[in-house]
């Protein structure tokens, strides 16, 4: 992998520290950042509260990746506190954003609203941030560069957070990785993990491909695996190839030990 | 909340890192440990590599949280290392616990299979561990006490974390937290987040009660709430009342903003 694209992500909220929310978020970022070539080191969930987020923040601008993505805490209640968070965790002050003052006017007002406290907090952001558009909400998006990393603020609600994360990435991104991942799996049935295992480490050695055996059944009792390879580089053409081979490696093994090979639903 | 019944939570694998799987184990994790009263205040989720597993670990043991659940990276495989990274933060030896190592002897011999050296890797554990009953599956869980934690740690396989934490949580929880967390929601039509969100703040001065709104349609367009209340403490009854007491101040609010009240699903 190319660990010098190295990213974070950021989730803000108690409803996932309580287990009421699943994080579908953390893997959407992810993901979205794996395929443009990111290896994302480290998911960091905490709650709503100034402190918590100033030092997770901090603590991830010391790590320095190339990329900080967060999620949460955006919005106009008492607990969206991101963006002060933010600001505190890396000694900026919190300033009214005049871009971001200017959208949240034209959201309320066109629909005669009036522009309360609660919805001016909205655009309030750490100072030298850069408002990212949200197409499908009110609270725009924060990006901000501090030291090695580009941070980038997105709401909590999925759609809100689609969007902003996905005009950020085609519109605002610099530094793109020009990597391409590739990422291949296969089911089998009747071989233990455990019995797999010294080959996968022999073809892992030799090839340096990341592959990882997700265990689907019992490990004695019905064994089933789905055995998964994945790679990033430069070339397209080469990345695939690598874990082509790899794959077809691992199969014959497989089919030697008498693995049962099952085609994905 | 009682915020002295602290915990935190660790998942590793990369394939949460890469977006390919959604933690689930962590949601899981986090409402068990809720339900028993515990304040869950970070989730970190990483790689499988010795060194990130060991800074985490670390860190989480000098944050000292009552309780650390860990979940992933105890399999037979070349890239489980939990125990090895675990073992390497605390600065402890990895030795050849003699409980587990008699488990996995019945679990394999019992179907005439040898004790290969990736099998018996499953019984390695940081010196001071006590191994977890895993009903479900082969490697057995670990327990280990450093300073102020309780470190637990769980399989990645769902099935197998499940029972390895409920295993732990019926029979082994010591210092088990003797409050009673109640939480109740509602939703609401035809109310802005931000239309309410200075009530909401006022309630939570007066009462001290966790409310969070969730936007679950457009803030302007069509905008539909669900509002969450949550609260712990040491006697059911007055904690059911407490959070009751407050659920009925906003629905009166949201009525008289012309809310509508709507049935859960």
């Amino acid at each position: 992998m190319h660990q010098e694209y190295t990213a974070e992500i950021l989730t803000i909220g108690n409803e996932i520290l309580m287990g009421r929310t699943i994080n579908t978020n953390a893997t959407y970022i992810a993901s979205r950042l794996t395929l443009l070539g990111f290896h994302v080191r480290r998911v960091t969930t905490i709650g709503d509260d100034v402190n918590e987020i100033a030092n997770a923040v901090k603590e991830i601008v010391d790590r320095g990746p190339l990329i900080l993505v967060t999620s949460g805490g955006l919005g106009p209640t008492y607990d969206d506190m991101t963006s002060e968070g933010i600001a505190k965790g890396l000694g900026l002050r919190l300033v009214m954003n005049e871009d971001a003052l200017k959208e949240l006017k034209e959201k309320y007002q066109s629909r005669g609203l009036p522009l309360t406290e609660e919805r001016l907090k909205m655009a309030l952001m750490p100072e030298g941030s850069k408002p990212i558009k949200n197409n499908v909400g009110i609270a725009p998006g924060i990006a901000i560069s501090v030291k090695e990393t580009e941070i980038v603020v997105t709401p909590g609600v999925p759609k809100e957070m689609e969007s902003v994360l996905n005009f950020y990435l085609d519109n605002m991104l610099r530094n793109k990785p020009r990597v391409h991942f590739h990422e291949e799996s296969f089911l089998v049935r009747g071989i233990m993990e455990s019995e797999i295992a010294p080959f996968i480490r022999k073809v892992v050695k030799e090839t340096g491909i990341y592959i990882k055996t997700h265990p689907k059944g019992h490990e004695t009792n019905e064994p089933y695996l789905e055995i998964q390879f994945a790679w990033s580089g430069e070339s397209k053409e080469e990345v695939e190839k690598k874990v082509r081979e790899a794959v077809e490696k691992v199969k014959e093994e497989v089919i030697k030990r008498k693995g049962v090979l099952e085609q994905k639903p």
